[in-house]
């Protein structure tokens, strides 16, 4: 059984797949010095179409992960923002014939995938698997899916 | 003192002003079934500019609260999803002369302002208030504040 060891998610390992979505670094006070706003975080692509808030409510998955399917948008971004504290999985891949990363979050960090990355379905660990997802709303075939001949096994 | 009692957040509440973002309703089954996308739940507007996702950690506040200012963003939406499962104050108002409300998330939901709409600082009652911000980031005045010759009190 060919296994993926689960790392930490940080902007270095993320960076050829996207953005994490976290309150690091820069920031301007805002609202009376209440409020840190950490601007413009995301690389959004939304192509041909237009941006789109959606809310993803997707069941919790446990360890071992048995890895078994990839996709990409080829049409735009996708970023999910957790509505819990919960770490969730971050699986991402250069590709059906590479050796796919799994990236732990930390509680408190989203994702923005960049157009055409290829990535695991949504997989929280936890209940509620409660996520806001911005992505491209429009026409046009925005699914490509590669599945595995043989699963790979995410372990912790 | 004036005051303004807390009412919960629904869409029936928030419809003059916004969206409420919550996995609710109508959903596509995805991802084999382990999904459900509610799909396109915001009335986003970025006018000349483009969508940006800013991450915001605000401070907690109390109750009582004293509200003392209302602002607008009068060149498009924005869309507020906390990223923890802690319910937040929602304050919205009808312009400077009128009663604003004040709404309680279910600790399951977000909020998108439609361009233009009077509405309070961002206010989280517990820590970490953390958000993920969906908003128009581009050139131009995009904030308009009203300030309260006499504060109204938020109560519970």
């Amino acid at each position: 059984m060919r296994q993926i060891q689960i790392e930490p998610l940080t902007p270095e390992a993320f960076a050829p797949y996207g953005d994490v979505l976290e309150a690091a670094g820069d920031f301007r006070l805002i609202n009376e010095g209440l409020c840190q706003r950490h601007h413009d975080r995301a690389r959004l692509d939304f192509g041909e179409g237009r941006a789109g808030i959606s809310m993803f409510r997707a069941k919790a998955r446990a360890l071992p992960y048995a890895l078994t399917l990839i996709e990409r948008h080829p049409l735009g971004s996708q970023a999910f923002v957790p509505m819990t504290e919960h770490p969730f999985l971050v699986i991402v891949s250069d590709g059906p014939e590479a050796r796919p990363r799994a990236l732990l979050t930390n509680g408190q960090q989203g994702i923005n995938l960049h157009r055409g990355t290829w990535h695991g379905v949504l997989t929280p660990l936890q209940e509620p698997g409660l996520f806001a997802v911005v992505d491209m709303i429009g026409e046009g075939a925005n699914l490509e899916e590669f599945r595995f001949a043989e699963p790979w096994m995410v372990v912790a």
